[in-house]
Formats: C-alpha cells, sequence, structure tokens
C-alpha cells in the first residue's frame, strides 16, 4: 500500500501530523510506503530531530499551504504547489506512482475539490460524499454526508445511502446496516419534498435494509447504522456534537468542583476515561466516498493519535476493497434512480 | 389576560396539562382568565376530581383530538373541532373574546398550521417562525427557526433574525442581543448560496448587532444570542442537543455506577442538579414569531411545571408587547429587503 498524507493541514500541524505519521510506522507493513507530502526542509528537520530513519517514508516537496479558512475552490485553483493539490495529485490515476490513499487534516473544502477534480469519481458517482464515524450509545453511526456536498440533489443523497452501507459493510463489519434519512419527525410525509424523494428512492433499492426516517433525539441511542443527510445538515450534527459534547463534560466537571471538591477529585479519572470513550480522535478518518481512488479526511484539530488511527483506517478502507464493492453495488441498483434524470 | 390552553395536545396530556394550568393559577392575575380547550366532560371531571373552583377558568368544548403523528395540514383542514383548532380560533382577531395567548403541547405542525391560518400574520410578516430558547452555557440561545418553515425563502430568514432579535429583547431581556446565522464555517463566503443572501440582508440591517456565522460547535458556548436557521436545521439542532444531553448523562450515570458504585451514590444528587439546570422543561413554551396574536407551543412532552412555566412566559411576552415592537421594527427595517421582490 502507498499512502500519502499532508503534513501541513491542520490546526497542528506540521508536527503533530508526523508525529502521528511516525507513530503508525509499526502499523505498516515492510511493503508499504509513506509518502509526506509538505516543505521537504521542515519534514527532513523535524525527522532527523526524531531521529527517524525508515525506507517506506519518502517525501513529495509542496511549496505552498492551504490555510483551514482559505475559500476551497480558489485556494485549490490558485496554489497549484499546495500539500493538498500535491497530495490529490499522487492519488489520480495519472500519478507515476499513484497512491492507495491521501489523507489530510487540512481545509475539507479544499480537499474535497482538489481530490474530486485530480482523483475523479468513480464510475456511476455523481457526487463525492464524506462518511463520518460517529460515536454513539449503541455503536458506531455512519453519517453521510457530513460535508462535501451541503445542496446536494435527490439522486446524490440516495447515492450516499448505497455508497455508505457499503462502506459500514465492507469497512466496519457492520453485517446488515440499518440505514435512515435524517428528518425532522419520524412519520411518513413529514418534511422537505427532497426529502420524500429521497425516501422513495431508498425505500425502493433492493436489499438495502431502509429503516426510513431518524430525527436528532434519536441519533445517539444507535437508532441507526448510517444516517443518510445533505452537506449543511451533516457538518451542523457533527459540530455540535463535537460542542456539546465537550460543553457538557467542562461544566459538569467545574460544578462537581465547586459543590463537592473532593468528590470531584475522586471523579476525576472515571470522568476522563468516559469522556475518552467517546472521542473522535479514536475514530480519526473520514473516507471521502465516490472518488476514484482513496481519499481520507481527517478532523482539523486532529493530534498525533488522530493521524496514526487515520492510518489505520486508511489501511482497512483498502484491504476492504470498499470502492470496488461500491461501483458494483451501483451498478446493480442504478435503475432506481433512472427515471430522475437529473443532471448529474 | 386571556389564555386559552389546549388541553389535549403532548404526551401526557390531558392530565399533565391540566395539573400545570392548575399550578399556574397563582401566577395570574385575578383579572386574568383561562380558557380549558378541550372534552368538557373530561376536563370537569379532573377538575371536580382536583377540587378545584376558580372563577378565572372556563372551558372550551372541542370534540376532536389531533394526534401528534398526524400530517398537519389535512389534520387541521379536516378536524374542525379538535382542541388545536378551537384554540387558534380564541386566538383570531374575530373570536368573540379574543384570547390574548394560545398555548398547545400538541402536534407543532398542526398548531402552526391553524394558528397561520386562523390568528393570521402580523403586518408585514411573511411566515412565522418558532423562537425556542435553549439553555447554553453561557447563557440562555434564541434558535429561531426551530420547525415552523422547513423551506424558507431568504426573506423568511431574514425576517427571522428581525423578529428573534426583538423577541430577546423584550422578553427576555437581553440588552443588545447579538444575533448570528448558522452555517457550516465561520467564515465569509461559506455556506450555500441563500445563506450568503440572508447574511447581506441581516449585515445591512440598521441598528442590529448582527455578528456573523455561527457552527454547531460554539453553539453551546454561548457565542450568540439569538440564532438564525430554517426550520429543518433547526429542529435537527433541537433534538439533537436534547438526545444527546440525555443520553450523556443517562450514560455517564450508568459507566460510572459500573465502575464505582458508592461513588456513583454520592454523585446521584449532583448529577440530577446540574441536569436539571439544563433542562427544556423550565424553558416550557416557545413563541411562533409573527402571528397576529400570541401563540406559545409547548414541547411535546411537557410536565405539568412546563405548562406552568409555558402560562409564566405566556404572560411575559403578552406584557412585553412583543407583537407591537416586532410589526414596529419589521416597518423600520423593510426597506432592506426590498430589492428581492421574492413572493411572500
Amino acid at each position: 500500500m502507498r499512502l500519502a498524507v499532508d503534513v501541513m493541514g491542520g490546526d497542528y500541524a506540521p508536527d503533530a501530523i508526523l508525529k502521528g505519521c511516525i507513530d503508525a510506522l509499526p502499523l505498516l507493513d515492510p511493503t508499504d510506503e509513506l509518502v509526506l507530502v509538505g516543505n521537504k526542509r521542515d519534514i527532513d528537520e523535524i525527522l532527523s530531530e526524531r531521529a527517524v530513519s525508515d525506507a517506506r517514508i519518502s517525501i513529495e516537496h509542496a511549496s505552498e499551504v492551504i490555510g483551514m479558512d482559505e475559500s476551497p475552490v480558489e485556494a485549490v485553483r490558485n496554489k497549484k504547489d499546495s500539500s493538498i493539490v500535491r497530495m490529490a495529485l499522487l492519488g489520480s490515476r495519472k500519478a507515476e506512482r499513484m497512491c492507495d490513499v491521501v489523507l489530510s487534516a487540512g481545509n475539507t473544502g479544499a480537499c474535497v475539490s482538489a481530490a474530486t477534480m485530480h482523483m475523479r469519481r468513480l464510475p456511476g458517482v455523481h457526487r463525492p460524499g464524506i462518511a463520518v464515524t460517529m460515536p454513539s450509545f449503541g455503536g458506531a453511526v455512519v453519517l453521510c454526508d457530513a460535508g462535501a456536498n451541503p445542496e446536494p440533489r435527490a439522486t446524490h443523497l440516495w447515492q450516499y445511502g448505497v455508497m455508505a452501507e457499503v462502506y459500514a459493510k465492507k469497512a466496519l463489519g457492520i453485517e446488515n446496516p440499518r440505514v435512515a434519512q435524517m428528518n425532522i419527525g419520524s412519520e411518513e410525509g413529514k418534511g422537505t419534498d427532497m426529502v420524500q424523494q429521497v425516501h422513495a428512492l431508498l425505500k425502493a433499492t433492493p436489499g438495502m435494509n431502509y429503516i426510513g426516517f431518524i430525527e436528532g433525539r434519536d441519533f445517539f441511542d444507535g437508532a441507526a447504522d448510517v444516517v443518510v443527510t445533505d452537506g449543511f445538515v451533516g457538518n451542523t450534527v457533527l459540530k455540535l456534537a463535537e460542542g456539546l459534547a465537550r460543553s457538557l463534560f467542562h461544566n459538569l466537571a467545574q460544578e462537581f468542583f465547586t459543590r463537592d471538591p473532593d468528590l470531584a477529585m475522586k471523579m476525576e479519572p472515571l470522568f476522563k476515561e468516559v469522556y475518552a470513550s467517546k472521542d473522535y480522535h479514536e475514530y480519526g478518518g473520514a473516507p471521502l466516498l465516490g472518488v476514484n481512488g482513496g481519499c481520507m479526511i481527517a478532523h482539523g484539530s486532529s493530534e498525533a493519535r488522530t493521524i496514526k488511527s487515520a492510518i489505520k483506517n486508511s489501511k482497512a478502507y483498502i484491504n476492504a476493497a470498499v470502492n470496488d464493492a461500491i461501483v458494483q453495488r451501483l451498478a446493480e441498483v442504478e435503475h432506481v434512480a433512472h427515471h430522475l434524470r437529473e443532471p448529474a
């Protein structure tokens, strides 16, 4: 397996990203290769500081960096020598030595844009979507799309359901994933016209375990394994959950300390343990489903351990041959959406 | 003040709703009137069981009930003698003795539909929106729209900002509310075309303290006092937060009990106290801003204390003359959206 990592992307880049790569070396096979994409001088310096010398590591120099707040499309167009663009080019079928997976914790929009532009789409796919695995109290939930496509068409959303189901089966080992669509009510007939159209398509998909609508209040109870929604709602759900969990833990801890410091001291280790078990860092890396190759997007606040997890997940993604299964499955069910004749 | 309460709506109706009304009697002035809308025989029975006799109470008989899962528009059209429709008629300017506020914990869509149909809109208002006050760790946050209008136009969203700002000032006493728009990034240029259009309108609104975009992760930190979003996202945010908070508390408690039962027993009262302080029951009742009258929507799972709070909030809403202030403020800023020429 060849893996390219954008070393310059993320709030704690390049140090945390490089440390994550180094920590992941023991997880790689002897024949695997790790291409570090970014400023060669910086990378060389950090590697020699840490006394890392591994024949599986190579460096792809990129002189530019796309900032976390830059406008994605413009940045990808203008910064052709940025680490994100260079990384995406390594994931392209046109690359001299194509990488099986590319991974970045940088500007999400720019990753999506660069990967879609240079790696292209899998046969039959209309628009790539990000499939984030979120911790819930009833097991992991795959949310797709988590922000690649804020204004999707019905066929895009339907394909997110199909692709994320394949991903949940193949990469996460969920046997017969319950697929649901996010809605503001659980009864038939609720929601927008778009939601209703997608509902009809998912219901008509042969072999899919579609269980209908899911509301926000049931999301964290494990009522579904795969949840389909547009990138605006998906991204909002993701960030809201993260913010609320963080605030709740933080404030609970504070209140306990104010009210009963002795008790709070005793509780602290338990508290930290429970918090860690629900921590997104352990889930590092969400695949951009539908691109023709492997593209993993890591959290902007990725720490070394997040990147290490993401590299582990990247290997699992490739080993599970998710993309082949997606192409096959889409071909199998494409007739379901034929009558819609939407422009892709 | 005349107040009409739909006694038949909500998961614990009619008992919890009636109990809430009875518990609220001490909060009412001697000249206030409370109209209980629902099945007269049931209401009489419960009142006499509880030995309640108060000259301020009257009963408006309604023979039908709209279920929580019924399709709102059809239900309102077909069940003309339902408690929700009867209630909305009491709030109408055409009513023989108009009620200042109507309140229901029943089918939200049906309430919105019945209130909009029978109470009509305030002058200048395009579409009513629900303004829910959510607890956050940095103070209360007013979220509008929380589900009345899942597919709004830009002018609707802009008006939600204007109306919710007035509400936050007048009814909640927030001096110079920071108004933000929900988006999937905090930088200029992010989000959908619709979000950008609304952004331009809110920025151009004279005298508004518009602070730009807010992301899900900052929602519970008190980064804004008023958050504008469409009814689909707003309803999702509301329910997700409720579900996640409930699940987190529940599972934390469970994990603590498994790991250290003695410690958990000691913690329990603290835990419950902290949970209660973030509990939506204390916030009972969200105004449907923009209808020509007072319409408060309570949570479907309202308990007696939720209804009691909602009645208290209803009085505050009327006493603060929120509607007059909305009409005045909309007239003052209507030029901002003139160039859009959207159909209302």
